[in-house]
Formats: C-alpha cells, sequence, structure tokens
C-alpha cells in the first residue's frame, strides 16, 4: 500500500479537519461527529437537505455541501455506512422546522441507518423523507442497483429548488422525478485499496478492464480485455441510454466521471466520443460535467452518468 | 500502460475535442490547432491573457480559460512545448487592441517557444509582454527554477486584475509581483506514464518517495523512504515557507495539489497538517485549495503552494 496518510485508523477523522480547514468559509464540522454543516444551517424557510455515506468516494459528499447544494453531509469510515445516530445529528442540525430530506444512495446499511436516524427524528418532532437513488445500470434486479455518480445530479437539482422555496412534498417529487430520470454505469481498470486493510478490493490482469464495478470494488457485470476508450465510452453510454430509453429529439445532461486515479485527460477522451454519440442519435447534449464527482479512492476507470432533462429538471441545473 | 485511450498519437487532439465538447458554453477550439480560445475574446478593451505548455497537466491550462481567468491556452504535445506558430494564434484571437500578456512556465522549450510567437506577434504590431513563473523551491538555482502549481495563482489574480481594467503594464507588474510571491515543492510517490511511450518517467520502489520531483517526472532534490502525511506537509512547507522568508502574523493562501492519481483524501489530510503548522506559527491561512490543479498524467504525490498575501493580491484571489 502506497499512500500519502499518517495512521489509516484516523484518515476519515483527519480528512474531515482537513476539509474543515480548507472550507472554513462554507462549513463547520459539528462537535464530536463526522458531519460537516454549511454554516448558514438550519437556513430559515428552507427544507433541510442531508446525504452521506462511506468515505473514500471524495468530493461526495462534503465536497457538495453550500449553497444550492446539500446542508450537511454525514461521512461514514471508508467504504461503511455512517451510524445512525451521526445522522441523526446533521437532520437536528439543519432543520428549520420545515423538514429534512435525505438522500441516500441504495446500499444496504445506508439505507437502513438512514431509515433509523428518519425515525429518530420524527420521534423527535422532525418531519422527514428520504429519496434512494439507484442509478446504477450495472445491476440488473432495479430494487438492487446501487446508488452511484446519479446521486450528485439529485443533491444539485433539489439543492437549487429547496433554495428557491420548495417545500418537503415538493422536494421529495423532484428527488424522485429526478432519481428516475438517471442512469449510471462504469468501467474499472486498477482497484482501489482501504487504507486499514491494506489491501486492493480485487484483482485485474494488465490487460483486463471490468465492466459495472460497484464505488466500492464490487464485482461487476463483465471482466473482458481492456478495449480503447471510443469503445468503452459507446458501451458504457448505449447501456445507460438503452436503459433510460433515451431516443432522438431529447435534451440529456451527462457526467463523465473519474473514479479516483484516472487522468483528466482520458475522461475528456472518453466525454468526446459520448457527445459524438449522442450527436449521431440526434440527443441533445445540453450539460456537460466531466471529472471526479464520485471516486472510490485511487481507483482508476471512469463512469458516464445520464440525467434525462425536462422542463422540469433543466431550470434548476442550467 | 494500462489507459483509456484510443490511438495514444492521437490524445491531445481527442482531449481537446472532448474539452470543447465539454465546455461550449465557456470556450471554442481556433480551426486547426490546440489553442481553446473563450468565446468572448477579444473582449473590448481588456489586456488578452494567455498561457500554455504541454498536454498531461489537465485542468492546467485549458480548464482555466474563462471570466476572470485565462483568455486562450494553448496546448503542446504531452509534456512538450507548444509549437511558436499556435501560441501566435492565440495570442491574435485574443488581443482587442491592449496587448496580450503571456503567462509562461519556466521550462526552456516553452520560454523559447513564448519568445518566439511575442516577437512574431509585435512584428505584426501586436504589444506583447511575457512573465515566467519560477515557484518550484526543488531546484536551487532561482533562474533554473521551473513553473509549477503556482501558475495557477497567476492565471486567477491577474485575470481578475485585467478583467477589472488594468492595463497591460499594470498586469506585467502584478504578474511578477504575483511571480514573485509564490512557491511550491512537491512530492511523488508514483510515476506518470507518457501514451506515446508506454513507459514511466522513473521507477520509484515500493517503500520509496522522491521529493521535489518536476511535473514531467524531472529527478528531485532526495529519495527516501516513504514518511507519514505529516511529515511530508511538514517538510515541504517548511521549505517553501522558508524560502518566501515568511514569518508570524503573515497572511497566505495555500494550494494542496493533487499531481492526478492521488485521492482527494490524502490531500485533505495533509492540507490539515498544513493548516495546524500554519496556526502554531501565527500564520494566517486565508484562502485554501485543495485538489488537482497542476497534474501529471497518473503521477501520485502532491504539492503545496503558498501564496504571501497583502494588499495589492488579496483583492484579486478572495
Amino acid at each position: 500500500m502506497k499512500k500519502i496518510v499518517n495512521n489509516p485508523e484516523n484518515v476519515v477523522d483527519e480528512m474531515l479537519e482537513g476539509i474543515e480547514a480548507a472550507h472554513s468559509h462554507t462549513l463547520k464540522r459539528l462537535p464530536d461527529s463526522n458531519v460537516l454543516v454549511r454554516h448558514e444551517a438550519p437556513v430559515i424557510g428552507k427544507v433541510g437537505l442531508v446525504s452521506g455515506g462511506g468515505s473514500g468516494h471524495e468530493p461526495a459528499h462534503a465536497g457538495f455541501v453550500g449553497e444550492n447544494m446539500l446542508d450537511a453531509a454525514v461521512a461514514g469510515e471508508v467504504f461503511t455506512s455512517p451510524t445512525p445516530d451521526q445522522i441523526l445529528k446533521a437532520i437536528k442540525a439543519v432543520d428549520s422546522g420545515n423538514g429534512v430530506l435525505l438522500i441516500v444512495k441504495n446500499y444496504s446499511g445506508d439505507v437502513m441507518n438512514f431509515d433509523m436516524a428518519a425515525e429518530m427524528a420524527e420521534a423527535e418532532g422532525i418531519q422527514t423523507e428520504q429519496v434512494i437513488v439507484k442509478d446504477d445500470t450495472a445491476v440488473t434486479e432495479e430494487e438492487d442497483r446501487r446508488g452511484v455518480a446519479g446521486t450528485i445530479f439529485v443533491h444539485k437539482i433539489v439543492g437549487t429548488a429547496v433554495e428557491e422555496g420548495l417545500n418537503l412534498k415538493e422536494a421529495v417529487e423532484l428527488a424522485r422525478h429526478t432519481a428516475g430520470n438517471v442512469r449510471s454505469m462504469g468501467v474499472s481498470i486498477k482497484p482501489s485499496i482501504v487504507p486499514a486493510s491494506g489491501k486492493p478490493g480485487f484483482i485485474l490482469e494488465a490487460d483486463e478492464m471490468e465492466i459495472g464495478t460497484g464505488i466500492h470494488g464490487e464485482p461487476g457485470m463483465e471482466r473482458k480485455p481492456l478495449k480503447e476508450a471510443n469503445r468503452i465510452a459507446e458501451e458504457l453510454l448505449e447501456t445507460v441510454l438503452d436503459d433510460l430509453g433515451i431516443t432522438a429529439g431529447e435534451e440529456v445532461a451527462v457526467m463523465t466521471n473519474g473514479q479516483g486515479s484516472t487522468p483528466l485527460m482520458e475522461l475528456y477522451i472518453v466525454h468526446r466520443k459520448v457527445a459524438q454519440l449522442l450527436e449521431e442519435k440526434k440527443i441533445h447534449l445540453k450539460h456537460s460535467m466531466v471529472g471526479e464527482y464520485m471516486t472510490s479512492l485511487e481507483m482508476a476507470g471512469c463512469s458516464i452518468t445520464v440525467l434525462r432533462l425536462d422542463q422540469t429538471l433543466e431550470p434548476y441545473l442550467l
């Protein structure tokens, strides 16, 4: 294991301290917690927005705390769900009496712990709703689909909408509508290494790639010889477009996301092909995001996320 | 070599196409060139700002084209200076009659080619000035110091200043003043691989790091056993502060920059220690940037850049 860390047991705590030190104008860490909260929280009159999950996916989710985004992010240990008590702290810190919406990636631990925190909050009189994001098309059964990079679109769209005054019920509808129209698919070419274990999450040969690997190194759909960027872009994009049933004339936003150690150069080479394919299909690429949004430590590879745009979503994104 | 590319010979061309496709609202590629230009260019009444250099350092420099930053970025082949004719195209595209300032990283090829382009532009009646950034304290001789991540501070400060109306002479002074107050120092723990060669630029053992490696894998100051993050932060920061002669009571901006494949988690762990050390020294950390700003393909490691703030610089940065 070759990492720039101190004691591997302390990576999350030290990372959160670093985030707070770097972005002290925007956010603060709640005492004795792994919760980062926007300074303005609770914003009077606004629905509170909370997300979170295991660490190791930075900038998700702490990097999305701020205006028009999240009010709080809760960090678990590396690739481990945050605990209900931590999530509850976040909920309490952001509620201004207008209720709190939890945006949850579909992992059993996350779903269970966010749900438990929501119940605890309700018991304390805080109105709480949850939306579960399941955008990973690599998993066939829709109920089992993981939440991956598409979650960022939900943060952004709902974050802007609640800032503009949507109430909790409307925010839930918008979040479900966004989550229902976003799909992702990834490929990995190098595994990540969890600091505490020091071992790679999976093994890939020098000429292999894995299509559909999860953001914690969960097995994908297919392991096969590494292809060129254009073929990778094609395979990922086709899968996602098919799943969403997007056809000529529609408008989309696309995120070409790096998993942690893929150079930006490679992401742009992939995005070039995505843009070309969309143009051939007469699907309008209205908004692009290229970079690292949902990572897996030093995993190499990328994912493509497509969001179908409509009159409801577009104003909040563009 | 394990990369998501097509023909390695085409990486720069395809990357530029990808950047143009992704950011078509902000910039365009000049025909038959490796020059990306802000749509508004030439901005009437404004000094034009051009930078560039070899590719492989993304987001530098194309990612910094836009309002309050560069008017154009010129991309060379990977780790190779752009040619004078390309730089000249950029100069001509951004000049609105108020002259053009070239921000050049101190590499002999870049310095020579930007200088040649400036002469050609002058011959065509375009007033052109150059500022050379030499912020890498890893090199002892000041004249030989390389331009690294500190260059981004020059882009940002001068970019904002010329947008606010500084003339060419004032912009040159401000750029020199910024460059004179910024220093960087890096450490590498894994090399990068140039796509066309397919071979690592240098070799490091599993437990080794190299202090002071250049952004093209140039040999550093010292190769030694990998230390923990806190010791690395200390060594890099002390070197830079010493070189700048910064003392208690002063104000600084700090960029903790990833070289391409270092997880954001590790950068924040380093930044945490930087913030702690500055606080101990009673040096005020006014502005932090943590992320990938000046990379070296998939090199792993980080650099710390310190900018001494004063009343001249602060308003343009914060």
